[in-house]
Order: structure tokens, then sequence, then C-alpha cells
């Protein structure tokens, strides 16, 4: 064989003929400050950090729980050791006199064993039947309607969901689908990828970041007369990253909406728990009421709602585990997804199980519930002191604006910097926000997700951060450093 | 607002609006068969299978070893029980004296938690560092050469790295990837979905399925001339469905092949442990080999390895686990594979301590290694013995031909059906294969996959068995039926 003809002289991909679509995707949530985020972390773990002027570095960026603070709720943990090592169930007395496990956990792992005979066996593609029927027997409970487990699909986490949905509803270049701004980047990445259109809806930050219905019917008609073909729209309640958590009015003012221009509604509703003001209405429940209401009206509405194991008080973001429901699809629609589902095989079987747990935890009366509930207020009341901690210290910092916190894992105030910083940022090549963040990473270790990531109004600046970094040292830190910028810039 | 406007009168999407392309997907191995076989198996659960004339669904048409007979590795799931539960911990007297855990088990699971600190944190999108680590070390003690974590991406399940790199490599619809016939479908489906172009070539049946240079340049020219800008060559090695291990000339050939063509090779490894003759050569040894040989010659060329846990004797599908290596690919390229895993965030963790252990069992002297290597060792010989015993049952079979099994866990004979068996098959619209194993499914339980949903050579006809299930008794079900059914359309 001739091994002396041509030779490429350059790998075969390079960036400019490898997918364009991939290149122009964006995810700022894990791009450049989260890189130097984990360089700094690893200097300082290999002990050669004395340049740096902090100790730890605070990872804000992401809704991560278990990475910070957040203990795992016992009875999920204690039911998953049992899955992964089901000889353990031969020493029940051990488990229970001496290892803290109580009956219910034992039983429920069984139980969990039967349905889905090993968590190292690839399940049915849509997810263990038995846990898609606990999933709709919750949801039932939730909203006081049906569900039916066959429109229930199991999920390598919400975003496995999402991306599902997108690869189905966008036939082409254009296609298009309402996406709030600001937005969990996954939205506008995964549309990115895809080639079909995101048609951006301003949320009203001066109404707590509600949905303004006037500004999506605007959106929309000018998506439809520069000739988009926008099928859907996305709505995220409570809000990534603003918190908010919508009334049973704009949720449906939304759903008539959709009625209206014949909209396939997608409810990205992975933080229902993280509720501090008000309360959360699912789409699923409202829809049904608007159903009841108006017989006739709503019935060919296509709705598919998103949950988690990753956020709530559950925060198992590593099982990667989730769901969705679809409601009013069309069958021969439901039988692509489920085929794009197998495509992937299965979710994780134990991030499954973590799903059948978290819509069926403890109830009273159960020999784990005292410890289960203890341990889910503990979360939740913690998660709340810290957005409040942290609210007060933005309210106090020159140019910052921040509504209270109503939800969810993040804070996203307003900033407004001086001209003088915003011509530092362009020198860089930056946003102003991206260049704020940048510089509170170098000086304090904290790395945080300016709002050109989430996608912010023309002429705002913000950022997102987390409220799940333990104590309130890290806080000041903000504080002291923002107030050197300023003084800097100004 | 009036919500007596002009309301939907169907859903907005319907099969002739979505994506054309996920429609256009096929994926047999989780398709018509299988649900039917799901529907079967649910049926006699219920105690309403009176009807049937079978009393259990043997799922042969999956790789999925402990949905059958296969037990998990010990080491591997006491492992996983602590990282589920670190509370364990607490208790190393129990765990050693009374529930039958070594000492190395408690510290791997402890190694294994300081590098993650939750198996419910998101690690970092490419994954943990210091199992990336652990890879690269058992990629150096497997080839004799260097790896490097950096260019080590873990996944879910080798499927989701195969997704990636898809993705990145198909820029249009006319980017072509060669794909051998026959093959796992992921491969046709996801090019399917990506609107990019699969260029078949068939293995040589005749020479046990092995890669035929000429065939490949051939399926390359043709393509070529049609306009097709093909990018990469596919390798599934050992094969699936075929079993089949390539020889290393093989190897060099197609290597040799990427290099003249300046096409990215994309091996498929994930069977790399599951070989009965021959040995396995990976990709990456023989690719160094190449270049000590040729210094300078095979210097731009890209090579995509994959390999995953839910294979081999570790089998454990349902926490889809796996990495992919990358060699030779430009630093900017990999930068937007980096991105794009970052979207999905990042593998089940559990599943990346899954690979750890994999890569890195434990040793002759360790305190688990004796109990290890026989658990290993029994699942290696069974599937083995099962795997010959199915081969002596086809040989006898009429009109069936079968090569000596090579690896992998699957079984692909040839068979030859009667023209009145084909014409019955028409008659209702399929393929005869999927005639034969409708039939075979609806009269003894047991469901395989015709070999059209992998692609065979025109004129031919296969179907795809696993030899993971247990006992003998129903491959006698398959020679009773085959039987029968040669006798009625003789």
């Amino acid at each position: 064989m001739s091994t002396t003809t041509s030779s490429p002289s350059a790998p075969r991909l390079n960036i400019n003929n490898i997918n364009p679509h991939v290149v122009k995707a964006q995810y700022a949530v894990r791009g450049e400050l989260a890189v130097k985020s984990e360089l700094y972390r690893a200097k300082i773990a290999s002990g050669d950090a004395a340049d740096l002027p902090f100790k730890e570095v605070i990872s804000a960026n992401i809704g991560n729980p278990q990475q910070l603070d957040q203990k795992p709720i016992t009875f999920f943990r204690q039911v998953a050791s049992l899955l992964e090592n089901p000889k353990l169930l031969e020493h029940p007395d051990v488990l229970v006199d001496t290892l803290g496990y109580k009956t219910d956990v034992i039983e429920r792992a069984k139980w969990l064993l039967s349905q889905c005979q090993s968590v190292g066996a690839y399940s049915a593609s849509a997810g263990v039947p038995a846990i898609k029927k606990s999933v709709a027997d919750f949801l039932e409970r939730r909203d006081g309607f049906p569900a039916d487990p066959a429109h229930i699909y199991l999920s390598a986490g919400a975003s496995a969901g999402v991306n599902t949905l997108l690869h189905i509803i966008c036939a082409d270049q254009n296609s298009g689908v309402l996406v709030p701004i600001p937005q969990y980047p996954l939205y506008t990445a995964s549309l990115a990828v895809l080639n079909a259109v995101c048609v951006p809806y301003n949320l009203d930050e001066s109404k707590a970041w509600g949905t303004d219905l006037e500004t999506i019917k605007a959106s929309y008609a000018k998506a439809k007369a520069e000739g988009v073909d926008t099928r859907a729209i996305v709505i995220i309640n409570p809000g990534n990253p603003t918190g908010a958590s919508l009334s049973e009015a704009d949720i449906r003012s939304v759903i008539d909406f959709a009625r209206q221009e014949n909209l396939v509604l997608i409810a990205d509703e992975v933080y229902q728990t993280n509720v501090f003001v008000g309360e959360f209405h699912s789409f699923k429940a409202v829809l049904r009421r608007m159903q009841q209401e108006q017989p006739g009206v709503y019935d060919h509405l296509e709705l598919a709602s998103l949950h988690s194991i990753s956020k709530g008080m559950v925060g198992e973001c590593g099982h990667r585990g989730g769901y969705f429901e679809l409601v009013g699809f069309d069958p021969k629609v439901e039988a692509e997804i489920y085929k794009f589902v197998s495509i992937t095989l299965c979710a994780p079987v134990l991030g499954q199980c973590l799903v059948e747990v978290m819509v069926n935890p403890p109830k009273q009366g159960d020999p784990s519930f005292e410890l289960y509930d203890k341990e889910y207020n503990a979360i939740f009341n913690g998660l709340k002191e810290r957005a409040y901690a942290l609210h007060a210290a933005f309210s106090q910092m020159e140019g910052v604006e921040c509504g209270e916190p109503q939800g969810s894992m993040y804070i996203f105030p307003t900033i407004k910097l001086p001209a003088k910083a915003a011509e530092a940022a362009a020198a860089e090549g930056r946003t102003p926000d991206e260049f704020y963040c940048m510089r509170l990473l170098e000086a304090t270790g904290i790395c945080v997700v300016p709002g050109s990531g989430f996608g912010q109004k023309e002429g705002t600046l913000h950022f997102r951060t987390t409220f799940l970094a333990p104590g309130t040292e890290w806080v000041g830190s903000i504080v002291k450093f923002h107030k050197e910028f300023m003084d800097k810039y100004r």
C-alpha cells in the first residue's frame, strides 16, 4: 500500500468547516468565566495560589446545590444506596438497627428494584412504566386533574427534554420559538444548533419580571412580518435567571395568546418548589381550569411541561433526572418523540428512581417522614435566608437595583456601570457586564454570569448569582469589590 | 380578553409539519417489534396471558445484560452504594465485618467523593478531572502510548459521544460520513436527524465481516462523484451487529485510507473486551505505531475513539457512562466540542464514577481482586458458552448461515427465506426479515432485530440476536419456530 502519496497538512476539521450552527451557539453559564474559575480552583488545590487575592473559588454561576453547601436528602440517598447494592437488602436488621435506615426506605428500594430489575439495565425508552405512573399520580395530586403515564417521558434532566421538544418542533431554519429574555441559555443555544429562529420577548423587570402580553404580541408580530413561522412559546416559571413566579393571571394570558396564535406551550417548571413569594401555578392546572370554564375552546392546545430532580430541595443535578408531560399532542407526533428519545436509549435509571422518590416522598406517618420533612424545610429556609441576605447587600450597592427575591436559586440584579468601565470593557472586546464579572472573579474568586449570557433588554446590564454558597463572607467580598470597581471607573 | 376568536381546530404540530429529519430517522432496535414485546411483557405481568403461546418475553433485541441474566460486578456496585450514601462510611467495621465490603471499596469511594464532592453535583462539563486522568492512565497501559486527560470527554454512554461528534463534523446536508453496513443504527439515525449523508460501505461477510478496502474506496468514490463532502469514517470494532474483531492489517488499511482522503476516524470500541477470537487492537495504538514507523506521515489524522460502561463484562447500561478520546483535533474545534457538551451540562456523575472503576478495577493483591476476577471471568465465559450454543443451534437450521461467534454480544446469521414468505411479507408491507422476526415474536415471545434494522447487502437477509438470555430453552424455541415457518412458506 502506498504511504508516500499526499499526507494531509492540517486536520480535516477546523473552525471554518465544522457545523456553523454549533459555532454560533452561546452558552455563557459554562463559558470563559467558568473555565477560568476552574483553573483558579485547580491552582488553589495544587497549593500554588500565593499570588491569588482569594483563598477559594465560589461557583455562583451554576445552580449546583451539592457543589456548595446543600446536603442530599437522606431518604433519597438511602434508597439509592440499596438500588446500587441490592445485597444490602439481605441485612435488614443491620440497616435499621445500626445504619439508620427506616423500613420505608427498604420497602421503596425493593419496589423500585422490582420495577426496573436493575439500575444497571436500560429501561424502556420513555422510562420505567411504574415511575411514569408515580409521576402521573403526583401531577394529579398537585393539579387536581388526571394525568396519563402514557404521555410522560423520563429524561436526563430537563435539558434533555428541552432538546427533544425543540428537535421535534423546529422543522427548518424558518421555524421560530418565542423565548423569554432573560432566559436560561439552553434555549437559545439549542435553537442555534438546530438553526431555528429564537423569537425573543422581554420580561418586564418593572413588574417583578412577569410576562407582558403586549410585549409578547409585538415580538410575535415582528417575527411574523419577517416571515418566521413561530410555532411555540417557552415560559420559564419560576424564572431563571429572574426568580420570578408568575401569577395565574399572567399564565392565563399566555395560554390565551397561545390559543389565538396556535402555539405549542413549553412550560419549564423546574423551580416549582423554589417559591418564596406567592405560590406556584402549573400551566397544566391553569389550562385544565380554562378548558373546564370554556369547553371546546382550548381543546387543541399542546402543552409540554418539564420538571427535574436538579433543583428544588432535591438538588440532585449530577444524577441527570427529569421528566416532561405532553398534553394535547397528535399521536403521530408523540410517536416521533418516542422514536427520538429511543435513539438515546433511556434516561439514567438511577435518575429515574430519584424522580420517583422526589414525586412520591415519605408521607406524614411514614417512618422516614420526620427526617425528610426537617431536611426539606431546612434547605428551603436556608435558601430563602441567603437570598434575602444577598438582596440586602445588593440593595446597598451603588448603581445596583434588585427586586425582592421571589424564588428559584438566583438573583438577577441590574447594574449601572460608569462610562469609563464601558470603555475599558470595549477595549478588551467585552460587554460591560462581562468585563465586570471577569474583574469580580479575578479579585474575589466569585464566579457569576453576566446578564448578556441570558439576554437582557437593550441598554440594561445585569448579572446572575445563585444564593447557594454558604456563609456571608463572600457577599461581603462582592460589596467590597463593587465599591473598588466603581471608584476606579467613576 | 377575547376568548371567542378563532380556536385551533387541530394541534399545531402534525406529522407533516414537524422536523422532517426526525421523521426520516429509523431506529429499529427499539421500534415496532420492541414495543410489541413490551406489550406482551405487560400482558404476562398482569396475569392475562392465557391466549399467548409463550410464558415469558425474551428481549434478545438489545444488548442489555442486566435485564437478563447478568449480575453487576460486586466491587463496582459496592463503591456506588457508598457514593450514594456517604454516611455508610461512618461505619467501616459494619461494612467490612458484616456487609462484605473490602477496604479497597471504602478507599475508592472516599477518593471518588473527594474528587467529585457529591455524585449529586454537576461535574465539569467534560467530566470529573481525576476520572479523566484515570481514563488516560488506562489508555496508556492498554496501548503503550501516552494519553492526555485534556482530550478525554466523559459522556452519557458512547451514544452521547457519537451524537456530539456527528454534530460537530456535519456542517450541512452535503456532509457525509462513511458508515459500515451492517451498523448499529445510532449512526444512520443521528445522520438522518442532522440531515447529513450516510455513505454506506458493506462489510465482507465472507471474510468474517471484516473491512474490505476496495469496497470502502468504491463507496467513497461514488459519494464523491455525487458531490458528497465525506468527512469521516466510522468503524465499529468489535462489530455491532456482526461481532467481528478486526485484524491489525484491516485497521492499518483503514487508517491509511483515512490519511489519503483526509477523513476523521471514529472508532466505536465499546465491545473491546468482548472478544472471543483473536485480540482487540485499538485504533489509537495502531495509529501511534504507524506514526512511529513513518514519522510525519500520519501527524494530522484525527481520531475519536469511544468506550462505554454498558458493554463488556460491566454491563451497566442503565447508568449511562462512557467516554471518548480525541487525537489530533484542532484546538478550536475541541473548544466547540467542549461548548457543545457543556450545553447538556455533564454526563451522569455516578456513570462517570463507574467509568473510573471500569478502567481501574481491583488489581492482583487488592482485597477485592479475587471476587472481581471470578465474577469477570464467569461473565466472559458465560457469554462465550451461550454464543457457541446459539451458533451450534443456528448451524443446524435450514437456510441459516452463521459464522463462528467472534465477540461483542451478538450473532448475526444470514437467513434464506422461501419466496412465499417474501410474498406474505410484501402483503403486510414488511421486508421478509421483518416479517420473519414478527412471526418469531408472536410465536415464541423472543424479540430479535431484523437485519434491515442495521442495513444489509442487497439481496441478503439476517437477524441479530444477543446471546445474553440465560438457559437454552429459548434457543430451542427458535429452532422449532424456524422449522414451522419454513414448512409453512416452503
